[in-house]
């Protein structure tokens, strides 16, 4: 299948500062997605108002139809508009509209193993409404490979047209995902549906776990420029499109890390790989209490492999 | 062949600061490689006290057998001491003395593929003194795939102990090194040599090639604490030891590093992964005009980019 790259930078990196980007910003971001030739850009959560106070969070926590067009404009270009929506947290009979009325290209749903029959409705809801969907079971390492097997057989009798392999912490090694996206291809073969793949960079293998996905199959392909992510971040952009497309794309992501990345990390916005990610990864366990340790400007990297292991607070 | 990782911190991490590193340090960083179960520590280069003046850097550029002696003590641990011997800059037939006589175990010989007659000439001295050795082959991004068969021939018939996969530049990807490392392996069979891997961090692959290296058959392993090493680094003692062993062993490492390398970073020694070594890598360049780019704190990506395209000054 045709390989595709989606940016989430405003959507994971939303995660590390309550998604409160700049307009000039995204608007920025934007364009140096279209001239980098990256096939979609999602732009945040679809998240309830009912749920979550939206003056607690930037915009695009909400994704409000009105707010992306103050971006996009008329959006006449090849680059689609995606948006995330996770299983209960989302309005989505209220506030995903008719695709011919939305700006919105796809739906991209998350959920856990145990909320796939939900996941499952919302992806019918939306593709009936016109959607590109995909679905994107994260914490697999949770999952055995049985479960993991009767979800996939779900998704394949689904409407979803992209399936996401997800290392929610960052705890795979390159011969797991080779594995793993080998086992997604293969339980959907002939279903038609792509497989993508979300890489996180605890153990600082987001990189090379995306590309040995590639290498087996996936190709849908998800980034964030300078690898902006929740707690250690994602594969980067411009790591990738080092990697399999024309070097030239490189430049208009290398020119926006310069003008709008480095003031938001000189801001205080933190991100990026360090050594308590890399114990929560080796553990496989959530990186909530790496990203508390780090935030609390602790150093004890020793007290927090005890508390991994022992299951305490650090 | 048994797998043994060699921890090069003092020798790698000593291009960042000059071989300045404190006794106390390196004595805790013996303890700490001990503790861990680290199979070889490099404690520098043996460079010409000739060709570089003994005041412009720390020992460790030097090695002299008393100063490892004064860390060590009598030694009587399992771990090996090994040196790195540059060919050209090494005064190997004064420095490098009798074994019997000496506390250092193995002299790594680095060299570059157009000089590996004098390196064979080096490490034949070395055997005949009693020394294990390993000849390290640099910058092989450089040399076709015909010139280091020719390279593996002769140090297959060479008395070298190992003989090393080395990513210089830090440009190789997964699928080269599994490529490369069943090379070095398919070449030297029956001849005994262990084959080992130095990467470096310029694309943030230092740990899942050092991996991919060790699944496609190659032993001996080059780490260094927290990656520190020239330029982006290296692959890092606690990733390798979270990999493939106990998992207690990496406790001593995370403790030195929070001692250590910390107070080390808070001086303003600068090591590890950022764009500018990333373009390097990808331009499979040496790192120098990286370094020198951090250095003058630029953060003109995109005329870096330019730069390397065009072989210009950034």
């Amino acid at each position: 299948m045709k390989q595709r790259i989606l940016d989430c930078t405003l959507r994971d990196g939303g995660l590390v500062n309550r998604f409160r980007f700049s307009d000039e910003f995204v608007r920025a971001l934007y364009k140096a997605n279209l001239e980098a030739g990256i096939d979609y850009m999602e732009f945040g959560y679809k998240s309830s108002e009912d749920q979550f106070d939206r003056e607690s969070f930037g915009k695009w926590k909400f994704c409000r139809e009105e707010d992306i067009r103050d971006i996009v404009g008329d959006h006449h270009t090849p680059m689609k508009i995606s948006v995330m929506a996770d299983v209960g947290r989302t309005d989505y009979r209220k506030d995903i509209i008719d695709r011919k009325d939305s700006v919105i290209d796809m739906i991209r749903i998350a959920t856990y193993g145990n909320t796939i029959d939900e996941a499952l409705e919302m992806t019918e809801y939306c593709a009936e409404k016109g959607y590109e969907t995909s679905v994107n079971i994260m914490a697999i390492s949770n999952n055995t490979r049985e479960e993991l097997s009767d979800i996939l057989d779900k998704l394949g009798r689904s409407p979803a047209d992209a399936i996401y392999l997800v290392d929610s912490y960052g705890s795979f090694y390159p011969e797991q995902i080779r594995s793993l996206a080998a086992f997604y291809v293969e339980k959907t073969a002939g279903t038609g549906k792509q497989i993508g793949i979300h890489a996180h960079n605890n153990q600082q293998l987001a990189f090379a776990n995306t590309i040995e996905a590639v290498n087996s199959g996936i190709s849908l392909i998800d980034v964030t420029v300078n690898g902006m992510g929740r707690g250690a971040g994602n594969c980067s952009t411009e790591q990738l499109l080092g990697y399999f497309r024309e070097r030239e794309e490189e430049l208009p992501i290398l020119e926006f890390i310069e003008k709008y990345m480095l003031p938001l990390k000189k801001d205080g916005v933190v991100w990026g790989y360090d050594i308590p990610y890399l114990l929560t990864g080796q553990g496989r366990r959530h990186p909530s209490s790496a990203i508390q340790f780090m935030q609390e400007k602790k150093t004890a990297y020793s007290k927090l492999y005890y508390s991994l292991q022992m299951g305490m607070k650090a």
